[in-house]
């Protein structure tokens, strides 16, 4: 069953139409202003014309959903936090009182906490979305992360996520992940995914020292040789290499495809995820702005190798959604100025060269 | 007189304390996220403790100060647009179509237009504080492009604005420009104040093609020759290859720092005018974040030199102040983050590496 909502989601998706991008640029050009001098600005309004094919869009509600999983490869001691973090994580962002809930507030968002892969389970409480698949992804040095079928329903939770906010009025969605440990397996997707040796993907996450680092790109190796037969394709890779929140925001990145929203994706673990809807499906990609440049060196390799550019490069290792909610700020700073600055026209100056 | 003001902005600015900033950092590493893994952000916070020196600052009123100003130089043929367009943005911006208007109102911030040196006369009119120094600079191509008496006039109207701005209640100020030719002075003043050859200062502005640079370089490259003799220090230097607008910048930085409100430099021009104020002040610049890096290569220089970042790097080169309303929402992110997080004694985690 999830893997038929997977199916259904993937057949929806179009790729953004270059005549609205177009579309949009006619309007841009037209504004009080050089010609293209708002920069990356400009072109970010000018998809956002082209996902929601409007030639006035607005931006309705704004959501980020942070996605929450375990990893069992923390055992290797690929972490500098223990796993029993993830669960204090998650009562500090159900309490209102973590980086991702003030800079929601900023943004005028609204945020969603959904456990699709915690080890702890929280039982019913408030503020929180239990979708457990799975009580923490499997040790991915000693084989594969999940089973094919869980990661189909990690990534159905994901689209039923972005289904859910376009509901809603959701027009703007971002990602944000939580789980010790996730660096190691976004590395491995990475490393899978994009042509990077590990020792190039590999950081020190939320805080290792170099022998820690040394240590990690050990174990990542050991992941991918010992996943090796698993990778057979993007889902079975997400599968083998990844972990339950990657997938589930994966499943979100598929699901705003096709749902025609915007996604802001966060770091470098939402990028990983955000890279293996693309290679599930590459049209989802016209729909995904990406927040900011990670210090995670695998993230500058996704960004070159890609062709795709983040809105900003502040150094952030944070993960959360942090990133996803201070970008599409500066997103809706684009598409107010598409909407509200005067024209040419309007204020009797010749455009200019 | 206006020496005087200028002279006692400059006598009161203390540079920011070390200490302040290390207060701002004890408490940012003891909030709920790996230790500085909020990057950038987390020195934007830090350096507005010590800015306001107080251990949880708040963000009062914002404004953004556009000071406007004309050239003769553009008789040289160095701008894609004619000089009328200064008098006819200033009405767009009066009018709230202009790209700043729209940025500064999602900033939450008001505008203010400062005629410092417009050519035209557009007499008392409604949403335009009224100081005219000079009615265009003169063309730096053949001689000064004011006296020092001129320029400290246009400091002192720079200087004037932020202590309004002070009693007003304003806390973050953000600078603005509109003069069009003014890439050639800023141009200048950028191979005056650093170790960088014309050609490599030098750019399209608004858009010039490759023909139209090298005109530029070229009548850059006389007024540097033709002034020479004009640069004795730095306020000299502003008055001999500057314009009044920039001058009424340089103003701002310096008066804002004397009141210890933090000011955000906005692009190419600004940062120019910035640079001049901290020629004239070097403890001025503590006070200043540098909201974006401008598609100029002049600035770029700039940045390398004086060993400070921008907040973004968007690909602009609009001016008026438009990078500066956003990242001023970047700043008062970083700010809401510092005084709003949980600390790890709050949610019982043991803080990692």
């Amino acid at each position: 069953m999830s893997r038929e909502k997977v199916d259904r989601a993937i057949a929806s998706i179009k790729p953004i139409s270059e005549e609205w991008v177009a579309k949009g640029y006619e309007r841009l050009d037209a504004l009080t202003k050089p010609r293209r001098s708002l920069g990356y600005l400009e072109e970010m309004a000018a998809r956002y014309v082209a996902i929601t094919e409007e030639e006035r869009p607005v931006v309705g509600k704004k959501r980020v959903c942070v996605f929450v999983g375990d990893h069992k490869v923390v055992e290797e001691g690929v972490s500098a936090y223990p796993q029993e973090v993830t669960g204090l994580m998650v009562r500090n962002f159900i309490g209102g009182g973590a980086a991702i809930n003030v800079l929601s507030r900023r943004a005028g968002a609204d945020v969603r906490i959904i456990d699709v892969g915690m080890i702890e389970d929280l039982g019913e409480i408030e503020g929180l979305t239990e979708r457990n698949v799975k009580r923490g992804a499997d040790n991915i040095a000693i084989g594969p992360a999940m089973t094919l079928d869980e990661a189909m329903d990690a990534l159905a939770v994901g689209i039923e996520m972005a289904e859910g906010a376009a509901t809603d009025g959701v027009t703007v969605i971002g990602t944000g992940d939580m789980g010790i440990g996730n660096t190691t397996p976004a590395s491995a997707l990475l490393v899978a995914y994009l042509d990077v040796s590990t020792k190039d993907a590999v950081g020190p996450g939320t805080g290792l020292d170099d022998a820690g680092v040394a240590k990690k790109v050990v174990i990542v190796e050991k992941a991918i040789e010992v996943n090796a037969d698993n990778c057979s394709d993007a889902t079975a890779t997400l599968a083998a290499l990844g972990g339950l929140e990657i997938a589930g925001i994966a499943g979100l990145c598929l699901g705003a495809a096709a749902k025609r929203m915007a996604v802001i994706v966060d770091g470098v673990i939402s990028t990983a995820a955000a890279l293996a809807a693309i290679r599930i499906c590459p049209a989802a990609k016209g729909y995904m702005y990406f927040a900011h440049m990670s210090t995670e060196p695998g993230h500058k390799k996704f960004f070159e190798q890609e062709g795709v550019r983040p809105v900003m490069d502040m150094g952030m290792r944070l993960g959360e959604g942090t990133g996803s909610a201070i970008a599409m700020q500066i997103l809706e700073n684009a598409i107010a100025l598409y909407n509200e600055m005067a024209t040419f026209a309007d204020v009797g100056i010749t455009p200019g060269a």
